[in-house]
């Protein structure tokens, strides 16, 4: 039995939850939150939200004897309110930082051998926190990164053209996070590359509408849910079903010493390779950019 | 294409609308809402969340004049804050029937000819107000009625026999609301009565737990969502791919003479034969006390 | 990761295994049969057959070495030829009986360990034959039993009744063969009993086209393919995710002493409970003439 | 409701058909074959095929006057057991543009205004007779054309770096024949080029793979089916949902003047915009040929 559990069952927590039952993509789930009562309800919200449409996940709460035998982990604490305040992810690590350091020492603990997936922002240093704090592989601990901003890539790109976003091909890469960039250079339409088709202004508005999408939900809503869970659960798919897919996963890169979204072949392993794409020289600046800044708050730890 | 909108974007509309688009339920979706700045968060939030999964139900936010050609419109407009400081879903009428008189007649000013799916509580009533408000007839309005409270019958009995919920038949019955009862004469498990496998006091536990479940939900986060989403994704299925499924949605009682959560055919052209079930002498005389509490309710309008 | 083997990749085997793909029900699959350019071929095209929509299930050939560490082996060996020249399913067991006898001890040998679900004919003979052959404990083999005729006699009733099929319950019991019965004690219809909603005569015709639905296939395309294959699909996914749901299908029964099918709760450990219906006078009848068909043509053997 | 007709119910029609019920890609759907036993005895069994996994498909065989409201007609008639001995496709053509002549008018004469997509081998021959036949717009006519031999690609190239198939993007362009031919300037992984990863010898051996994907099928179980039917329901799955998807079918190319192998934007209009992909000098040039070949065909008719 594929057996996950979340750790965190806020707004993107317990959406992530009822993606992957509505999905089937495991059997067995497991809720986590210091907040018992909330957990609880959830639990039952979302063993009704099966009734009639599949049904059949194994859902309970609160039992953290359960994280060792999982086959996977999310990892979606923390506190929303703090992007209601901030225009940079940045923001939440000193809150963030601190649960992830009373969730990894149980990770380690429980001895659990499975992969780790993070969500929490800001998302490379947490993810790169947690593979320290649990001792883990690298190749076992993972982000969800620049998957998320790569969709907003993708619709911008496809709401210009009236085309389906699956139909755009690319990545965003670097930090989920405001250094993150388009890279034009890997983006393709038809196996056609956009710089021939779009002007550097309007390719300029798309990279824009991607970085700033978060703000576009929370302004309206107060946080994001449903695209980030979508991402989540396809991260998780290509995990226990063992896909090979490539994502834009946050992974360890060793040339820049830290956690970046860069595309990565994605398996019931974790991280089965990564790729280092063919950037242009200001593609590469970007980058550089991006691996300082996700370093220089890494060390704020 | 099939199209939908959904009236009221807050914790249950928004979820509904993720779900429709998961599911790929409809081909295009119209998110409304008093706050517009809210259904645009959602929309920005659903694009994102269908890329790599789907991805191609059309979106759009705020725009009024689309109602008149929908296939379904799902009303979902209310106020949760009222039932966490209450424990009659009737404490939400003064409230929602505002919003019902505020929505009915510009459904009926589009020309809509679609079906009216309405989750708003006090179900019921306001279901009945939504037929009464669009003049539509009554075989084209619904609610999602005891559908949801079935699936918490069927969950409390599954969880005590080790079995798939799905695999629970019957039916609760009367109000979405403290009036309701399991029509126990209608539930078996391997096509025999569980009255022969369970004390009177257990299926009473039983009952409790599905009369119940709402508050087991809210008092943990505050609202529920994905218990209900889910059996109004099942209603709109059953509606846009003219399914004839048999569900409990609160549909028009000739006898009764109001809008009452009892099995009826579901499709395209919404309710196309309800079903008067045998009951014993105690559940007849449970059907009649909910079915004033329904008209009473009504009255106060 | 689910893994399973098919054995038998006929008309029936081949569909199975596309069903099964096609759903993702497994990550990955074995294709064995005496033929190996035919089970080569079928790789080929199921592994085509995945792409752009899933394509993610391992698929191999003729590698029997894989089927130790297999969680379901689906055994649908066969020869329709036999069937299209004749009007029992009997007639299929002097050869079937010998391909069971082939790959029976090559199962044993293998150390396998998950769960058998057998689809060739006569069903409930070759089950049973398959249980001994490999020495696996009772539990861990069924066949489809009456999964498929129960899907007949569910259409037959929705068909005169313009519902979905999926509202009629109750089961077909008995022999996949032609002394199987209608429970039609057990059929109902929104929880209403069909006894009292057709004449006995209407029944008698809708048990018919259960019996009979097999040859009405056969005599127009020679074979069936898509029927069975669905229903193996359902038992498979029932075993591979341990969904706890009831089913039709052939498994032993105690009091009868011979696989029979007859409701049972299906999971991961194969048959987790079987369920004795209380039968009218006349079904328990039917019952007793099924059960000596079964046992006769297993004395064969 | 969207309605689907299939015309020529033999091993590739019936299997599109069951993927489209198997992935409730219609409502309703439409069989039709001149053997009206064959189409009657599938319709049984796609009846039977979906219960308990939706099952809410209406199916009906063997009335033409179905045709004049169809959203979708899928024109997959042929006769297999000539590739059976021969190695090109073209073969087939004397056989197949009797039975499009056959067809052809009677859709004509049903004043059919939806989309036609053709199986039918030589695929892009027929396609364009078919449309001069029916006097549909071109954009309203489509093939498979090489969507199944770029999934044929994908897969040769997935085996070799143990990748996700859909990981592969890039087109097999031209004929759905001999002469067609891998685009290596379209065919990229993680937006890198396989030309710097793979030897032309490793190159020239995928696209032989490719080509004579179908022959390795056919050789050993006679004919294809779960590869072509899958690319059909997808190309289905795109015009009734109108996803907008860019897909290689077989759509009319002004420059060339004839129908062949492309990427366009798909949906519910049909061919929305197809695209001129940058070839190198080689791949021009095999273009050409492809292009001579697919005329000289359509000439013999």
């Amino acid at each position: 039995m594929k057996k996950v559990a979340v750790i965190g069952i806020g707004h993107v927590g317990s959406t992530v939850a009822y993606t992957l039952v509505s999905r089937r993509v495991c059997d067995e789930l497991v809720l986590l939150d210091e907040n018992e009562a909330l957990a609880i309800a959830e639990m039952h919200d979302l063993k009704t939200g099966q009734v009639g449409h599949g049904g059949d996940v194994t859902i309970t709460a609160n039992d953290e004897s359960q994280l060792s035998d999982c086959d996977l982990i999310i990892f979606s604490a923390g506190d929303i309110s703090i992007l209601q305040h901030s225009s940079d992810r940045f923001a939440e690590l000193a809150y963030t930082k601190q649960v992830a350091a009373q969730w990894g020492p149980k990770i380690k603990a429980a001895n659990f051998k499975g992969i780790l997936l993070s969500i929490t922002n800001p998302c490379d240093v947490i993810t790169q926190y947690l593979q320290k704090l649990t001792g883990l592989p690298q190749a076992r601990v993972l982000g969800t990164g620049t998957t998320l901003d790569t969709a907003r890539m993708q619709n911008a790109v496809a709401d210009a053209l009236q085309i389906a976003p699956n139909a755009v091909t690319g990545y965003v890469l670097g930090e989920h996070g405001n250094s993150q960039f388009v890279a034009w250079s890997s983006v393709q339409v038809a196996s056609q590359a956009l710089t021939k088709q779009f002007t550097p202004e309007q390719l300029a508005q798309f990279e824009t509408d991607a970085r700033q999408g978060a703000w576009a939900v929370i302004s309206g809503k107060g946080y994001t849910s449903f695209g980030i869970a979508n991402q989540a659960a396809i991260c998780a798919n290509a995990i226990l079903q063992n896909t090979h897919e490539i994502l834009p996963v946050s992974n360890y890169d060793q040339q820049a010493g830290c956690y970046l979204g860069h595309p990565a072949m994605v398996g019931s392993d974790g991280i089965l390779k990564d790729y280092q794409l063919q950037l242009t020289a200001s593609e590469t600046e970007l980058m550089t950019t991006s691996i300082k800044k996700i370093k220089d708050m890494y060390a704020t730890i």
